[in-house]
């Protein structure tokens, strides 16, 4: 079923060479004039002429920047840099990140989301969690190690399972707008995998919190790295046999069932469409073109 | 598929009340002489007589221990305390795990992991890793928040998802050891998901790491929490065209093809077996017998 979908933030054909992370000498061979550097703006990937990512040199690197190895594409080491400026910050949302997401060609959407979740994830984690000291950057980026002797404590970067789903029920899908969603939209439910529970009794347990709506029959659909700022979306389908809905007005502005046309319209943009589908990158996106194309 | 397969750790029937979490008042009113206390040895689960979990009252717990809200039984709260003596500590693995894991009910099993995954994050993450400030435990248990008025960070238990899969050709199953596996155990290969890449893009990247295995066709099967320390596994199933095995050996020791007949002998324990099979609480076991289920 996956392979039918266009998932965004996957795919980026880089080889991430794992065995190279933890040999220094062949890292450090790796970082030589041939060496790629993304460009970043901030956060924000920087954009080539061609409307691609834009590489550079190492030497354009602030030299007191950390380097994150992303892997090797065509033979060549590619590096992200942690820039100083970017250190215990937390990124506001970018508005031209929704423009960059929607032109990006789909390999280079994917080695930037990558490198994005790892240079802020360095950014925002310069101390161990555990005894307070300050960590350095280790295994070519996808590591970082506490530089106390008596702690030595060994921290990685998170990806943060979130499940989405679509709920059926009677040939009708259940969609909710939270306040802060743009006029119009409605998406998939979804909300984060808690400690202690699989994806099928998240899923349950969110359609219900969210929606006071009993779900069966869960099943896996695909899933997609988003890297705002690390998540894991697991897409799902479930049925339930009763539509009545309670929603939990600290989430949701609103919840509603949509039927297939209403569905069809909305994702294809349709003007008449009782509603505005999140965009292709979102998987919710292609979840609902999963299930109007499965039946 | 996965309502057939029998997954430890969840399934623990509590209700989570996430709306309590955030409303200190019915929190503390839930904090009453009935509220149930799990009662814990280190990071181990005290058993009753009956070999069930064993419950206290909050007055149990260690004045100096934080509180941990892990839901609602029967109308009653409980919670776990994050002992004073495991703050900051790692613990190291104890024995007696295996046979807890083996007799607790299934129920009692998953209460337990979740317990044992939230204590044992408190446990590990006293500081802020934006700014290396003390944080404190917020919303019941289920956030820490940074007590510097500069930063204000929050943070939320770490849930990894880990691929296991199970990658066939031909009629047999790809089976490998890490050198730390008692003798004669095999089970199936397994690796953290990187930031960057899906579920299904995870799999064949550590197939291939491991074994220099080529998977395509990669389905999910079902998943589990394991709380060694916060796991979230992500079973899956594989074909690939080509058998040739290249193992990793900074990973495993060997790595093989099994056929039906093997793999129906290990899961079942046969004095004959080629191998011995992870036990039935992990989900590699699970995945084995779906396999055999299933053709």
């Amino acid at each position: 079923m996956t392979a039918a979908l266009d998932i965004a933030f996957a795919g980026s054909g880089i080889d991430r060479a794992d065995h190279v992370r933890a040999d220094p000498a062949a890292l450090s061979a790796l970082k030589d004039w041939r060496a790629r550097l993304l460009r970043l703006d901030g956060l924000a990937p920087e954009l080539s002429d061609e409307g691609g990512l834009s590489w550079g040199t190492l030497a354009d690197a602030d030299p007191a920047a950390e380097l994150v190895f992303l892997g090797l594409k065509d033979g060549r080491g590619c590096f992200a840099a942690v820039a100083p400026s970017l250190i215990g910050s937390v990124a506001p949302p970018d508005p031209r990140m929704r423009t960059i997401m929607m032109t990006l060609p789909g390999e280079d959407l994917a080695i930037y989301g990558a490198a994005r979740a790892l240079v802020d994830w360095h950014a925002r984690h310069r101390f161990c969690a555990r005894c307070g000291s300050a960590t350095v950057l280790g295994k070519g980026g996808w590591q970082r190690n506490c530089t106390s002797d008596a702690c030595k404590a060994e921290h990685f970067p998170r990806v943060d399972p979130v499940t989405i789903m679509l709920v059926e029920h009677d040939g009708q899908l259940l969609l909710g707008r939270q306040p802060r969603f743009p006029a119009g939209f409605y998406s998939a439910l979804a909300g984060f995998v808690e400690p202690g529970e699989s994806i099928e009794e998240a899923v349950r347990r969110e359609v219900f919190e969210e929606a006071g709506v009993t779900a069966r029959d869960v099943t896996y659909v695909a899933s997609q790295p988003w890297p705002f700022p690390s998540s894991l979306m697991l897409g799902c389908h479930a049925f339930t046999d009763d539509p009545a809905i309670t929603i939990d007005a600290t989430e949701l502005e609103d919840a509603r069932w949509f039927g297939r046309a209403e569905v069809a319209a909305a994702v294809t943009g349709a003007s008449d469409a009782p509603f505005v589908a999140p965009p292709a990158v979102a998987i919710a996106h292609q979840l609902l073109r999963w299930w109007l194309a499965r039946s």
